[in-house]
């Protein structure tokens, strides 16, 4: 258990924990860059009205203020007021309209940082979390092919991730709508949040509630028909079977059609066109996309996104982008507080070089630094007890090796696992690959 | 010019600037886990109590509090006020008694994250920036050696980057204070301020300050003569010269002697014992430390600490400890605007792969994948345009290569800088090592 948290919602790791959610975010790090996307951040804050730029959101705003200002008589020249971001789209959209001028389109980046919601926390719900976020942004157009592309970055970033398999989930905002439309619903956003509610309500309250909306029981059922479409391959023929004719369901068949056999080359079965995701279908205009954790269904998706024709607009330019976001800090606190990965120690340390006397402390830098100069984490001795003691001290660190220089200049290193003691040169000796650094152990029960 | 700043105070990078921070980040990192400091984040926030725990700071706190609850009646019950933290070490203290049982003392770790402070912005001086900060805590008690360690893994770190040479400056609370007893100096607190300003006001203006608070003239220019000495090694015989006897000055003197020893051996005249240095000396108990980046006097030090004997308490028990911090954003501000680095691109992409056409795309895909498994970063073409207007796009991005394969399957790799273009096979083919990263390059006039 490498998590503790002293203020709800606020998460902290012990070193161990730190240990897995750094080799987790260099993991992302590395796959983004594999594949072309620039590291961005942005400032922590937005305006308040930035914040609220498409209305009122159900995201919570933790708004700053400075404590002598809430102090002092508040001047009548007051600053814009602040808030802390509540994800990486809104500051994002910011960025890309303030800096349009120096960024090369279609803009592919990629956005590693904490976000803050004043919401009551609940399990795996922080109200400081870490979001990673991919993005590629076009100006005025961008190709559907990033559609296909974007989600098997994402899904090669987690599969990579020493956890359960992960599993992607497709719809596209077109099939639906032009579905709705071709059996004569038009009441799409109220029918989409009925279908929304499908696994907490049933079959049957669904179909009440889009009847309250005037959405005949015919007509219901026929969605529910669609909804009920979950295949990896061949969704156009399964959809198309369904009898509905439409323009733009053709179109969206076509594009999610492709999404699945791209999918089913580069990541066989991981990916599932499952046609009752319905949520973010009112703010996306094309593909969405929701993930699985096998064995761990309960945490929800992990990481969505999807297209939106409109990331964001200065009024004379649109840009339309496709992205999809991780909730890291949901994910590594599962990960830690199940213990389903553990390092291989706690420290980076790979040798503790022990200190015969304070008189002798030098020698034992000098060891250190030899080994430091070939990338071997090392640190002295930070006491010249008796040995047995300085043992103690690397062992409930879990450092691997003791480094030991006799009376005569002799060295010798202790693998302190196994007890076995060998000579060895600060000059040449390497630990053996696995023990340079911490490693990941999956648990395996 | 990499940086931009639309709200004052908030300064924000361009890709190329944020590809310069990652660097720097990340030597930063690779040096301290070198050492066997672990990694620690805390959370952005703090009880406003905990901020404030040492008394009122001269660091302005900003509050967060929700807009709703701004917005509804506040109700009776309210929540504990938070805030924003203003550095790194509050936090580390409090995380430090929090999780005492389950850390291993010494305990050393680094911390690189942002904090905030509500100050009017200036030059160099901004409301949200990163630190980057070590410490080493010790249970009760904290070796002496540790002063001497600490200021060398700090000097690696930062003369590793590409920036101009780093001098350490040192003194010790218990040479000033040592000879300001030996003296008769009673107000060390009154004479410590004096000295702080000797660069503003001189030395006649010192003498002045002293004299108000009661510090003979005599007195004073004895001080000012210990605040004359700034020497790279032998600094217990040039203030034994000054005739000066006491006993917490010769010890002080021996941990200063020593401290400038080992800095001789690992970072020859790189460290220098300047005993004017009074700043923090009234919270520090041992040796102090600032720096100056050559030719960037007017940045201030760019990286400080010292020794204190308390930094954290629960009542039953202390944690002493030696720490330093960075102050990563005001350095990489002027690396940034004044261009001292720029990347060898402006995205980590190493290759681009042309599209013949969108018939084609997939074939392209395939070389891609096959050049990302073996870690050359790899974009494909955005679009399937003719070859000089897919080589125009690489150009705009700065990525050196664009692969081609022609309408018999034979694949070709340009080096778009030179023009040399030779076969090439999309499982076997490397790049130069130099061009497999961006590599930051040093302003050389």
């Amino acid at each position: 258990m490498f998590a503790r948290t002293s203020l709800s919602g606020f998460p902290e790791w012990l070193p161990e924990g730190r240990i897995i959610e750094n080799a987790f975010l260099d993991h992302l790090r590395t796959t983004f860059e594999l594949h072309g996307f620039s590291s961005l951040e942005t400032r922590a804050v937005e305006t308040v009205d930035e914040l609220q730029r498409k209305g009122e959101t159900s995201k919570e705003v933790y708004v700053i203020s400075r404590l002598q200002e809430l102090k002092e008589e508040r001047s009548s020249k007051k600053e814009r007021p602040l808030g802390l971001h509540f994800d990486l789209t809104v500051p994002f959209a910011r960025y890309v309209v303030e800096n349009a001028g120096s960024l090369a389109f279609p803009f592919r980046r990629y956005q590693i940082q904490k976000v803050w919601r004043g919401e009551r926390p609940q399990d795996g719900r922080f109200r400081e979390f870490i979001q990673a976020d991919i993005d590629i942004v076009g100006d005025g157009a961008l190709a559907f092919h990033h559609e296909v592309d974007l989600p098997l970055v994402m899904l090669e970033a987690l599969n990579g991730l020493p956890i359960p398999a992960v599993t992607l989930l497709v719809n596209n905002r077109k099939v639906v709508q032009g579905f709705c439309e071709g059996i004569g619903i038009t009441q799409v956003d109220e029918a989409l949040r009925a279908i929304d509610k499908l696994d907490k309500i049933g079959r049957e309250g669904v179909l009440a509630e889009m009847l309250e909306n005037g959405i005949s029981g015919e007509r219901g059922e026929k969605l529910l028909e669609l909804a009920g479409i979950r295949v990896s391959q061949n969704v156009k023929a399964a959809v198309t079977a369904l009898g509905v004719e439409n323009e733009l369901l053709t179109q969206g068949l076509e594009e999610l059609e492709s999404l699945l056999e791209a999918a089913n080359k580069r990541a066989p079965g991981r990916v599932v066109a499952d046609l009752k995701i319905a949520r973010g279908l009112d703010y996306y205009t094309g593909s969405v996309y929701e993930t699985v954790l096998e064995g761990h269904e309960d945490l929800g998706s992990i990481c969505s996104g999807g297209r939106y024709d409109s990331l964001a607009s200065n009024g004379k330019r649109t840009y339309p982008g496709v992205g999809m976001s991780i909730g890291v800090s949901r994910l590594l606190s599962r990960v830690l507080t199940q213990e389903l990965v553990t390092p291989s120690r706690s420290v980076p340390t790979c040798v503790l070089v022990a200190v015969n006397d304070e008189a002798h402390r030098e020698d034992a830098n000098d060891i250190a630094y030899a080994l430091r100069s070939r990338g071997i984490s090392t640190e002295v001795s930070p006491n010249s007890s008796k040995f047995g003691k300085q043992i103690k001290y690397a062992d409930r660190r879990g450092i691997p090796f003791v480094w030991f220089r006799d009376e005569n200049g002799v060295d010798t290193v202790k693998d302190i696992r196994s007890g076995v003691q060998v000579e060895a040169d600060a000059q040449s000796w390497m630990p053996p690959a696995s023990d340079l650094s911490p490693e990941l152990v999956v648990k395996t029960d």
